[in-house]
């Protein structure tokens, strides 16, 4: 490949990892705006923020090194479409990226700090790759991890970023974020039970990316602990939990409810 | 290792990886906001953010899928020392604990989002990043690079961030950062110039790293382009430039035009 060439290659890998996904937290971010009457396009860079840093996440999280996966969203990992130094340098990329688009919410100045500085804790050592670390060391560990340790990792691996995109709304507003933070933390854990139930239940074309790997692995995930019934059951009264928590804001956060419903019933 | 220390163990590693650099940015970013009064502790936390989006770009570019280092600042790179799990996570804690600290600078808010901004800008794929990837794009590249070519790819891979530390104090300010970006420009390719010497005339315990990489690896440097002596006078032609940059500032601007002399006679 040309010279000139190498900078766009790894532009093109970072656009390939942020394609595909579900954008669910994008989603919420634009609908915790809502409610507080912020237009969409002032809570977009934000929202593109929470695609971009979730997405380095998975481009890292995939490489040999870590938990070495090939497939993620339906189509080879980055790694493995290109290599991993591309996925090294677009995971390092997406990450700058989060944080020159959050910084263009358009919101008065001193929040958009708030948030840019809460997206920085929710992503670093005290959330996600805290998470993500706890994680790995698990993985190599001979001693099963509990429920409530499974609890307090996944609260940082994936909990941390959910929770930050559902409060978004009322940091750009300037408003309590509690309520919004509870369903956060709710739902982010929901959704984490989803992903165990899939990892057994799910079908890899479906899903998108490859399956059985926590009993393979011998790895202790909600559904070891707690069934496939009782991993459904656990996810539904924290859906319940998450939509009791708005209750607060009304019938405005209907479709805030309808999106903790979907994320225990999706497929991928 | 028991599983609640293994978040401190990432953060050990990025400790371990910003201690013992020569802060040659951080004190960029304390001189240049000296030169318009603002307070060392007012520009501390963009000092600090500087030395760590530089310190995880040092333990990403050391790992095996880059450059493949095993000594850095005189002891073993971060993978070395743990392993390259910890070094990635690492790495991306220290991005984002670079972002949290800058969001922290005390200046008014519009500035800070402006210094913030700038810093994702040049740490990105139009950056640091950027650059890095030519780099590696270079040496699996059976055509030697121009001096042209190699003067764009160093002005992403090192100058962006010295640049960036160099006129923080100005954007504090909110005062013109022409004079500033000149001199940061000028002083980031001799830094550059002067780190290709050392990798010819070097000593291994000295510099802190491996010595001698660049001619191994027949690979197109400063010095393969200008012999050692015109790589210096290059250099030393620079670090004029960049002094007469300060010329606006007169004898307020002599720590700086010190660093930059400093920058070429230094043995590691």
């Amino acid at each position: 490949m040309a010279l000139h060439e190498t900078e766009s290659e790894v532009a093109r890998a970072m656009l390939y990892a942020v394609q595909g996904g579900k954008g669910l937290r994008a989603f919420l971010v634009i609908e915790s705006a809502l409610l507080f009457g912020i237009a969409r396009t002032h809570a977009a860079p934000a929202a593109a923020a929470i695609e971009a840093l979730h997405s380095y996440s998975l481009v890292h999280d995939d490489l040999p090194c870590m938990d070495d996966d090939d497939l993620r969203r339906g189509k080879p990992t980055v790694h493995r479409q290109w290599d991993e130094t591309i996925a090294v340098l677009a995971g390092d990329g997406l990450q700058a990226l989060a944080f020159e688009l959050v910084l263009q919410t358009v919101c008065p100045a001193e929040r958009r700090i708030h948030l840019a500085r809460s997206l920085a804790d929710a992503a670093g050592v005290r959330g996600m790759v805290g998470g993500q670390m706890r994680d790995i060391a698990a993985e190599s560990s001979d001693r099963a991890l509990s429920l409530a340790e499974i609890t307090a990792l996944q609260a940082g691996k994936t909990g941390a970023l959910i929770s930050w995109a559902a409060s978004a709304g009322a940091c750009m507003a300037g408003q309590d974020q509690g309520a919004l933070r509870h369903y956060g933390d709710r739902l982010g854990t929901a959704f984490q039970i989803a992903d165990d139930v899939l990892d057994v239940e799910g079908d890899v074309q479906a899903v998108g990316k490859a399956v059985g790997k926590d009993a393979g692995r011998g790895k202790a995930t909600f559904v070891s602990h707690l069934g496939v019934d009782g991993a459904k059951r656990r996810a539904s009264d924290l859906v319940a939990e998450a939509c009791d928590a708005l209750s607060v804001y009304g019938e405005k956060a209907e479709t805030l409810r309808q999106a903790a419903r979907f994320v225990i019933s999706r497929r991928n």
